[in-house]
């Protein structure tokens, strides 16, 4: 479905879920997951108990122009895959040098960042709190809260998506559960696809 | 104050007032609309017991790069000046072709819209409603509910902001109160700076 940016338009959202009526969202459930997490196990077993909604987000079809702005909102499900926290995909940009804000509506969630020289960030936010992700990074959102994680994302439209290099590649490090809050740790699978 | 963009960074605001404890908000107050309403005997008037402000925004201070964004709360308070409501300046962007996002997190507001050619248009947001204004419209914020008109907001970082167009010719349209609700009306003052 394409928006017009010619004219203004509205698009509305429940600030609690995130979830949208005036649209359909994109669907995110365990199995889209397979090869990207660090207990592949762990997630096959889940998968067969119940393929369930990691996380979805509002496409809207915003024409791939400089002068206009992608947005939406995404909601990260609380839950693990063993010890580690449910997260989207994660992605960079097509075009590198193109930086994202992310604004935190409700629940606790990480968003993690790395740039293509290695260098690994950074940011925990509630609601109130944006994240402004620089260009060059790639992103992931983590829940790491016991609520949907939902955020408002907005970023200029043309920047295009490049999900090929972590699903390949994997971020240098993973978010897991130690000791009841989150840990950092390195991914022992990075670079190994 | 500058933004560095090229790291991670978060910025905070409290959801409910729209108010960052991290920043110093840009504030502007009744005297700054002077020449700019329909009633300047009113504004006037009210100037002299207090000059009350009339609305708040924080601006980060990120660079104008055509691959960041600028972002940051806007808070327009309720009120009249005669059955003018309450509103920002509003400002067409120095690279015309940019769009804006605009997020309501609190109260009910309008969004005006108009462009070169005249073609003008409003959008009313409540909590939870984003307002997509086109490449090429002017826009400003207007307070029309009763308590502070709450947005998150968006945009191109190198957009620019002229400001000079609206403050000398004005809008096209007017938003009053008529019978407890708002409503548009021919600016009479539009064009004769």
């Amino acid at each position: 479905m394409s928006y017009n940016v010619d004219k203004s338009s509205v698009f509305s959202f429940a600030l609690d879920t995130g979830i949208s009526k005036d649209r359909e969202s994109s669907r995110r459930y365990l199995s889209n997951l397979k090869g990207m997490v660090a207990d592949e196990g762990a997630l096959e077993k889940m998968i067969k108990k119940e393929d369930t909604l990691v996380y979805e987000f509002y496409e809207l079809g915003v024409p791939e122009n400089p002068g206009d702005l992608a947005f939406g909102t995404s909601i990260c499900y609380p839950g693990k895959i063993g010890d580690e926290f449910f997260m989207t995909k994660g992605h960079f940009h097509g075009i590198l040098d193109i930086a994202e804000v992310y604004l935190c509506i409700r629940g606790r969630g990480l968003i993690l960042m790395e740039n293509p020289e290695g260098d690994c960030t950074y940011e925990v936010i509630t609601p109130g709190m944006m994240v402004y992700v620089p260009k060059r990074y790639a992103h992931r959102s983590i829940n790491i809260g016991k609520e949907p994680f939902v955020q408002f994302f907005a970023f200029r439209a043309d920047a295009g998506h490049d999900y090929g290099t972590i699903e390949t590649k994997g971020f240098r490090k993973l978010v897991v559960e130690q000791n009841g809050d989150f840990a950092l740790i390195d991914n022992p699978k990075w670079g190994k696809a």
